[in-house]
């Protein structure tokens, strides 16, 4: 008999689906001694969240995140709601004894980030955030290939997650699904949304970043807010840039907007090693380019890797060679790694502390933007 | 509260496998008044079966197909077994009055699926054939542009499957995983396996073929034989090529096989017309290549599409623009599409007699293959 | 001091300017004991002779193509008139000594061309045939791992030659730039004119060609003469696809046309080899895609190579790692294998027996298309 | 007749071949009332001189460059030498009343560049910087597009430059074919060679820099110099980095390195705008990639432009649709338009002044990297 993980999601948004999505699939492909049990969602609209957990299985559902927190039913607490809700939700799971999974970034600012890793860690609750991208198996392959020294000494590291969706000046910041246009929900803009998950990649592959240099805009300064119904000045980043040294050594360049034109959700990354380099793009997730120095000169190119094939990560539990899976997929990889850190003692990876080191980034980002000068990125104690 | 869709599943395969993950998904993407039920499923190995059922949640075993079809609480008999036992469950099921979902080929040859085709037509059972790459939304993409008359007419159709898994001589033939390379289980070798799907989309795309020329090599002469144990013939075709008239005037090239090195599932289809051409590849299926010759000249190119926004096919159902799905997802439209045509009383296609064109085609091409002539192909009545 | 080596050009189109081109640039970039030197140009328009000949530097004129051949200030003679005019000027220019350099193909068909053949053997005269794509790097080096062994066993080859330009059916056909559009001027459509490229590289990749099944098709019947102003049948095939059995056992598949929206001049080939596997694309020259199943699996995957490094065939003449050379370089690198072959006595190729073996297999195709059959393609004696 | 136009061509190196080409080639091509006569070159190794000049046929030559310069039957010089010589021999050139060609960056810095726009403009002589990339036809059309007002307000410009022919530390630095190295004859490293490219063709494209922030570093501290034959210290910087703003408000990224392996010459931009975006490569210097935003969205996506056409920039002067040019072209437009400059009235550019605007930049570039702060961009006056 499987050990019942009965989760306790709050938020059904995009995230909530997606999270879901994973917890419903995970055990049709990987096995676990653990099974998870969809035992209650929790949100503020009645109706709506009825709909939801009957559309997904949901056994309960809870309009107060605190009842749901105080369920003795409950095993986990998955938090997929808006940013500046993640730090009191969680120190309160954490208070409960919850495990936790937190959707990204952990929290508004590093400050808060550590608040709720100090909670985690006084309550020793299993706890992961939702850096999802982590979990392709393209990204894990790119993982391995730096692990074993194929790219030897790393001179470069550039990334940029660029998007074209808030282009519209006519676009309303703040409510459902525009929360990521306010401030005040989210923190920062694209910063905190999507470079958060760029460093969060560069600081598994590539190690520590010690100093950033950073530009900030705000392209469109007014939008009509959805809550209050005024046209009210725009808090947040549109777009985002910095230059970073990281630890050893090597030089990288970040970028992220919203006013990218042609680009839904193309987060690539490069890594340019002594003897190879390798290419990602979440626009074709299912690839990897990679280049050897070391293949002959005459036949020497970079490789496009499909990357669905048994030997390479996760994909021995899918389909056959050549079919590719998608982004959903990269959840159902966090849940399962997840589950595997339970049974094995060995807890996933990003925790809430490695939640904190980006956050510790993005806020240094954000204050080598404001002051103009190049930023020591605070160190994870 | 939904009607209940009781399905009774034959083969725990690789079929089986995709099968049951789009019965289990559907309803969490896709409304209907439809809910599928994972009643039953059957096989022949016990052990085997049982774990099978245990992960997906079927609610019963079988190990006599005949019992499972005789079954009052089963409405529906999907089959994923060998092609060999195709026409027999399948005319069994339509006695028994069961909707019917049949893995491709529809049958061995033209013969055997006239007789299927006679037999849902006089159960007036709902049928429906698992060719599932017309509901990759690129395909449906591709049809809906087709449709709308943007190409104009068209002069060219060229599709291939390229495979490179049976290189190695030492590959045994016959029994579980290799069935498709025994001639006696699978009927041909790429012409059924592989051609078949290059063909369905074609005559779905672009209307009837009227005749073929094609060449037939099998290049592995002999291969040990896993249920004899012995060395024996190779029976199947490694390898199918075949050039094509449409009734539309428009000249085709068809070929597959499974020793294209550097291959694993490359199916790809291009169609050029007057006005516009497509080109769509499986190993980037939620790509879509569209080229239009009325673009203005200096800035006409083939444009990339990234299929996953949501006014394309069945996008709205997943994530957000940039987020690719999968090759397990036209598994899932495929089970939506079928519910739809329950509720609305247009049954949706391929069904049996699309599945019996498909096959008038296979067999006119290993015909010609054999005669070293244009072959004609039968007509649907 | 170099040994001159005086040619005489014989019309003055497209081709005329490739050719003066490689002619005056060669000496820039490539060793030789000879030096071209552009001594006589020949066509009928006087006016339009002068101003080429001035742009290009050629020393004299001639108008009649029998007074240049006849001349003794002439070493060289070279044919870039239409197809229908080869055979006659390359048996005069044989029988006056003269070294002949003919564009493809050789001749309108293979009767003809055994005749030219003769008449160069008899006369002991350094011949070639303008199968420039023979000369593209990548083109070379897909020969260098061929002829090395890389690919192992050849399985398929399948090459097309796409192209748009004659879709209007408003284009007339006959005289200045549209003598392609002319049967009599140019023997067929698209099998002569761009299959035959495809032909004779695969020739040189692959070896001999035994069968082929072909069909045709002229998509516009009638278009207006430009030399008669009426409007007459069209006596060219617009497009061609064949079937064809190589003697090494490969499988082959082969298509043109002109009515391919999108492509400009897309000649692509792709080999299929037990090991290994190479694709090329005219329209991106200087790449070279390869796949070699020998690399370690979680890293195999097609090579994008960019050639243009020095190690890389004819690249350490031109300019350095990363800067790509063009379409008229092949016909440079023509003219300087043709100097060296002079010079060491080894023959560069393809000669004329060459671009006969092309032409016998142009003329199987022919004729296959037209009884339907398939067609065993003539051997060389 | 046309008016002779006599190059005295400074230096016989790489660049020296790129222009000596461009000069013997462009009458070949382009109409104009001048012809370019390969008067003089000049170099210090009188025996290397001498094979060079055969080669190309220049009809004399000069061992001292004060010579050349003060000779009468020289037009214009063309400088081809390392940075360090620039201004030196351009001031003289100016005072000789010849026109002038200067290879980029215009000078080792600001500062001295001044004086080269004074010498010139006090001289009235035409003058030109080689800055050949905005002469590829892909990047005209980019401009044109740019024009016409297509992307609307710009919102980011991303450009970089990679390689990675230094990576190995046994790399001696100086002396023929390595002054790049040696700080001395280059005045800085990738920023003066390689940024200075993607500097010129952004302030043609998106106009002025107004402010920067930038890091350098050098991998390799210490290499064995050529000239002194003992290992020193490395002056100039291995890879380069900057924030930048425009002054239309758009932010950019700038990126050059010599050490990113698998890239050989890698010049990339994009453009982003608010209706539409703009990519191009140098690995692939024929294709633009454009996406426009007012495409319907179904079948909205990247374009990739096979820049081949005759209705596009320069290339009805070449061969026909779908067949490629390359980086040697480059020279040959700026060769062409240079003389349309001189016939018309309306000198091409970039002129002197241009390059001084880059090189302000690259001095803001280094500046802010040794100071850790944004540095202002000196304004041209």
């Amino acid at each position: 008999m499987k050990k019942p993980l009965r989760i306790g999601l709050i938020g059904y948004g995009f995230m909530g689906r997606a999270h879901s999505n994973a917890y419903a699939k995970v055990g049709h492909f990987f096995d676990s001694d653990y099974e998870c049990v969809l035992q209650a969602v929790c949100a503020r609209d009645e109706a709506n969240l009825k709909t939801f957990a009957g559309r997904w299985g949901y056994k309960s559902i809870e309009t107060d995140w605190r009842k749901l927190v105080a369920r003795d039913d409950i095993d986990l607490i998955d938090i997929a709601v808006p940013n500046n809700l993640h730090a009191e939700i969680a120190i309160a799971a954490a208070k409960a004894g919850k495990m936790i999974l937190c959707e990204k970034p952990l929290a508004l600012n590093g400050r808060e980030a550590e608040k709720m890793v100090a909670a985690v860690q006084k309550a020793k609750v299993p706890n992961m955030v939702w850096y999802n991208y982590r979990r392709c198996p393209a990204v894990v392959l790119a993982k391995q290939l730096i692990d074993e020294g194929r790219l030897g000494k790393i001179f470069h590291y550039r990334a940029k997650f660029l998007q074209d969706w808030t282009i519209n000046p006519d676009l309303p910041q703040g409510g459902t699904g525009l929360w990521r246009l306010d401030v005040k929900a989210a923190g920062s803009g694209v910063t905190g949304d999507l470079l958060a998950h760029c460093i969060d990649t560069s600081l598994w592959l590539n190690g520590n970043i010690d100093s950033v240099s950073a530009m900030t805009e705000t392209f469109i300064k007014e939008r009509k807010h959805n809550l209050t119904g005024k046209v009210q000045k725009v808090g947040i980043d549109d777009a985002c840039a910095f230059l970073a040294r990281f630890s050893n050594g090597s030089l990288a360049t970040f970028e992220s907007t919203r006013y990218a034109r042609g680009h839904k959700a193309l987060y690539t990354f490069e890594i340019n090693g002594e003897h190879a380099s390798i290419f990602w793009d979440l626009h074709d997730l299912h690839r990897l380019q990679y280049f050897d120095h070391r293949d002959e000169g005459r036949v020497r190119g970079w490789r496009n890797l499909h990357v669905s094939d048994g030997d390479q990560p996760y994909l021995k539990n899918w389909w056959v060679p050549g079919l590719q899976i998608g982004y959903e997929h990269s959840f159902v990889h966090q849940v399962a790694d997840f589950l595997d850190g339970l049974q094995s003692g060995k807890p996933a990876r990003p925790d809430f502390k490695d939640g904190l080191a980006t956050d510790y980034v993005v806020d240094a980002v954000l204050d080598s933007a404001r002051s103009g000068r190049w930023t020591k990125v605070k160190k994870i104690r």
